[in-house]
């Protein structure tokens, strides 16, 4: 099972646990995945400088093995009084029924890019990825002086090729199957959304460097296609955000474990940005609002609060609830248990 | 490479061209396939029982191998003289553009499915495959009476298990990346669109009859993908698309060929019935009317002299280019070669 991004991951099996920010992606759950001889991710797009060194220091003490640490990409966006205004006031019907503070306070949108890259580096990270963009060349440079393999995230062959130019060691080929916000970052308005089968093939025709299969993959079943493909390895999220190790709220997983394929949808409304979850009433309730979403990381901070007490309240209808159209293959089995379970399928499949 | 399904086909590999209707396949298309060991299938959703009838005799003028001839289920539609006559208003300024009639008279929205099977009947076909739904059980049972095979189509794992319980033989899984109609027949107004990655093992899991996974899958790395999900087979449209054989007009041909992985999209402006294609000026145009199309079949007998007009004056932007997110990996090789370069390059996957 050992390809050439294995060798240069220092990783046994070529599966990483994807980076599944907001929560999911505990110390533990990085760990354990790495100890299994893949590779953890950490999602810290969302992480303070801090929170993303104390996060290393826990990984660290729990793994010996390669981790890596996946950012956002910013990009720049504009600030209206009025839309803002608007969107809190339709925003503040759900904080009623939640029993929150009407038109709470925002002090920021969003952390310092610059900050939580000055973290990763200090920390000694043996990989970081990115979603969103590309990185500026002296962040990638910085990285790689360091030794940190970095790698990028793509959702067409153009973004592949633009994040290959830009001094990439690997990209992750984001399927439109995969949960969780979209890359796309070249065609954020109308995103194409390819999927993973027609996705990887294409990709790996027009750039040199490996490419990491996501969106759909959720055993060894699909990591063994992927492979067949010809992807380097894969990146697997929903797989294990019902594992005893995720970070996911507990009526989050009891969602997964029960949501069919159909029932998850790519919407703008948690943050401003697509991304792909279970149909909640939030989702389907906001869909009036279509057209008067600020963009990211407008919507983002204006809707954490109501996120948050829906939490609270163990009431998964206001919650964002990210998740990929692989779902109904979710499991209850230790993050270990998914890894070698995985590595055995695949083997087993492509021995036979 | 032979599956329990390639055995209750009686072909010699899991390869099965697509039924594209409206023109791409040709009795030479269906046989060459036929004959170098795939099944050729013929796209009859919209010929008359003659048409199919003529077809049917050709095709075995050429070929002593089983094909397949596909229908569409019909749905009951109603027609709204109102609806209809606002359409024609929008449409007449195409139609003017190209030079035609305005408010053309329409006979006929659709052929007789009745006549259809019927014709399939006489005409003694190996194999029927359905898109769109599931026939009435006396359709499947006289089928099966002599001896035809007899697929389903679905896009969803609830689909599937209504199409085994109806009887069907095997299911074709339409993953979200595949060109021309989608068969959803379960949640046609608000489609989750399950790439195939994700789509195929959920499917399997679920239900008893061979699958045969769709959309997307272009050459032996997808074919090998695809057994490695668990398919018996695959299906595959795009990838004959520009082929010799094909008879896809010469324009639509050179649009497949130099099209991208990110230039199609799901639209229901042609035939009132979401479908993939390369995004052409009508297309987006028509976007301005969403919301106003009538329903599959009559929006397609309303845009039908309008597709004739460009096509014969080899004009794309208002003809229906219908093609999977693979596109990018289209070839002129001849039908026969991409079959047998298909298997050789997933054997060498599976055997490696």
């Amino acid at each position: 099972m050992q390809t050439p991004l294995t060798h240069k991951l220092q990783i046994r099996y070529p599966i990483l646990q994807a980076p599944m920010a907001g929560g999911p992606t505990t110390p533990e759950l990085i760990a354990a995945v790495s100890n299994a001889g893949g590779l953890g991710n950490l999602g810290a797009g969302y992480l303070t400088p801090e929170q993303i060194d104390q996060a290393i220091r826990e990984i660290k003490e729990r793994t010996a093995h390669p981790f890596g640490v996946n950012l956002f990409v910013p990009e720049p966006f504009t600030e209206s009084v009025d839309e803002i205004r608007q969107m809190n006031n339709s925003l503040n019907s759900y904080r009623a029924r939640l029993g929150i503070a009407q038109d709470p306070e925002i002090t920021k949108y969003a952390e310092s890019f610059e900050e939580q890259i000055q973290a990763v580096l200090d920390g000694g990270v043996p990989v970081c990825s990115f979603t969103f963009g590309i990185p500026g060349a002296s962040v990638i440079e910085a990285l790689k002086q360091r030794g940190t393999v970095v790698i990028g995230t793509a959702t067409t062959v153009e973004e592949a090729i633009r994040l290959e130019a830009a001094g990439m060691d690997a990209i992750v080929a984001q399927g439109s199957e995969a949960g969780g916000h979209r890359g796309a970052f070249l065609n954020r308005q109308d995103e194409p959304l390819i999927g993973t089968m027609a996705l990887v093939p294409q990709m790996i025709d027009q750039v040199s460097l490996p490419v990491i299969a996501a969106g759909g993959i959720m055993d060894g079943r699909g990591l063994a296609a992927s492979l067949a493909l010809g992807a380097s390895a894969v990146q697997m999220g929903t797989a294990f955000l019902a594992c005893p190790e995720s970070g996911a709220h507990p009526v989050y997983k009891q969602k997964v474990l029960t949501a069919h394929e159909e029932e998850t949808s790519v919407t703008p409304v948690y943050s401003g940005k697509a991304a792909r979850g279970i149909v909640t009433a939030f989702m389907k309730d906001m869909n009036q609002y279509a057209g008067e979403i600020p963009p990211y990381p407008i919507q983002n901070a204006l809707t954490r609060d109501i996120r948050q007490a829906a939490a609270k309240a163990n009431n998964p209808e206001y919650m964002s609830l990210w998740a990929g159209q692989g779902v109904r293959l979710a499991t209850t089995r230790s993050a270990a248990d998914i890894v070698r379970h995985t590595v055995d399928q695949a083997m087993s499949i492509l021995n036979r």
